[in-house]
């Protein structure tokens, strides 16, 4: 039975970690949202299914993943319940926790670059909230994003395998989602990516080489993969980049 | 072996979710960073572990855990690794995973209430912020507090054995710290819980039974609790309550 992902449709967004996994996987999935509103299915299947009663284990938000009866919420939790099943994390308990400790990180710079465009309220808009915004934006640009790559760039160099991936020799939905990270910021912030890349050369590599597997690649050509765009996670406004 | 945690002294902070972890499983453990300066240890023995380089999985930022030769790091990692050791979490895979996802969106909202005085940048003293706090600070209480309560309160409700807990019939990691949040947030925005708490009759309860438990009873008792104070993530500045 294929998975049905739920998220919201016109964005990446957090979604998107999920779907570099299954497409990497070639994995059988539904992205429910995105089917035609006509098919009852679209942004509505979400709403009406975090407001169905009979829900034992409702998320809180999207992204979600059924599986059969099965309903697995938060994005880092649904990527340690994929990965095994995709062959995308190590079976060792102590790794398996290692790549999800890192995949937790990465959800912390998702989180701090989505608060750079709305540090106030994700309930106003941008503009409402433009001052703000820069100066947030100031600091994540010239300490959070070099504090977090210096991480990134000294667990790749530390791998014992030294196989240009985050762990181990075999790719990680970690790898995955670090390449999403990487290739965000460079649309959200091309300006400051531009000076940060040259440093951390290992991240650049396995940006790269994510970006060349053969189902990645196909994927990024496609039309599943939405464009980034101002409504997402990673926006890009020529004033936050400094 | 005692476990060993790693957290700044001085401050509840993340380290609290894991502390009452341990002290409900009356779990052998050393506070590292508690113990005298004179012992070697304190704070800088935290910054001294991170800046090792014979550790393979280093951690991003305190807290984190060491057990034996393992270290695991990131706060809700921390405790999916201890939840079955220490008799706090389920061992089917599936409600292990829900436990996890309730976990994560507990981080989530004590992140929220960090950047309540921290809203544009960690680096900068509250007062260097505290205009944009305000602002922050009211959507968190008008709008996010009552949304996450909200579903607290329902997945209370819907677990099938109404045992008054998140999950199944006995104590999770998960309704620790859900108890925390609530302490916190009443320590943080008093005025504010006093409108909210009696709306969700159920968060209420949960907070005061775990409060009851006797080994958390006996800890918060004890001089391990460090009171709540004005450098932790739960602070209590009266103009940032309304």
């Amino acid at each position: 039975m294929a998975y049905e992902l739920y998220y919201w449709p016109g964005i990446q967004g957090r979604g998107e970690f999920i779907r570099l996994a299954l497409e990497e996987a070639g994995a059988d999935y539904i992205d429910t949202a995105r089917k035609p509103e006509s098919e009852g299915d679209g942004a509505t299947a979400i709403t009406a299914f975090l407001e169905r009663e009979d829900i034992a284990c409702p998320p809180f938000a999207p992204p979600f993943l059924r599986d059969g009866s099965i309903v697995v919420g938060q994005t880092a939790n649904i990527l340690l319940y994929l990965g095994p099943r995709l062959g995308l994390a190590p079976s060792d308990e102590v790794k398996r926790l290692w790549v999800h400790q890192i995949q937790l990180t990465i959800a912390d710079v998702v989180g701090e670059a989505h608060d750079t465009h709305h540090p106030i309220s994700g309930e106003l808009y941008y503009e409402d909230q433009k001052a703000e915004a820069m100066r947030r934006a100031g600091h994540f640009r010239q300490d959070r994003i070099p504090k977090y790559f210096a991480w990134f760039e000294r667990i790749l160099a530390r791998n014992p395998i030294d196989s240009g991936l985050l762990t181990g020799a075999t790719v990680t939905y970690a790898d995955l989602s670090l390449f999403q990270l990487v290739d965000g910021l460079l649309y959200a912030f091309p300006r400051r990516m531009r000076q940060v890349l040259p440093e951390v050369p290992r991240i650049a590599a396995l940006h790269h080489t994510i970006a060349q597997r053969p189902r990645i690649r196909a994927y990024l050509a496609s039309n599943r993969r939405t464009p980034f765009n101002e409504q997402g996670i990673f926006r890009h406004y020529p004033e936050l980049d400094g």
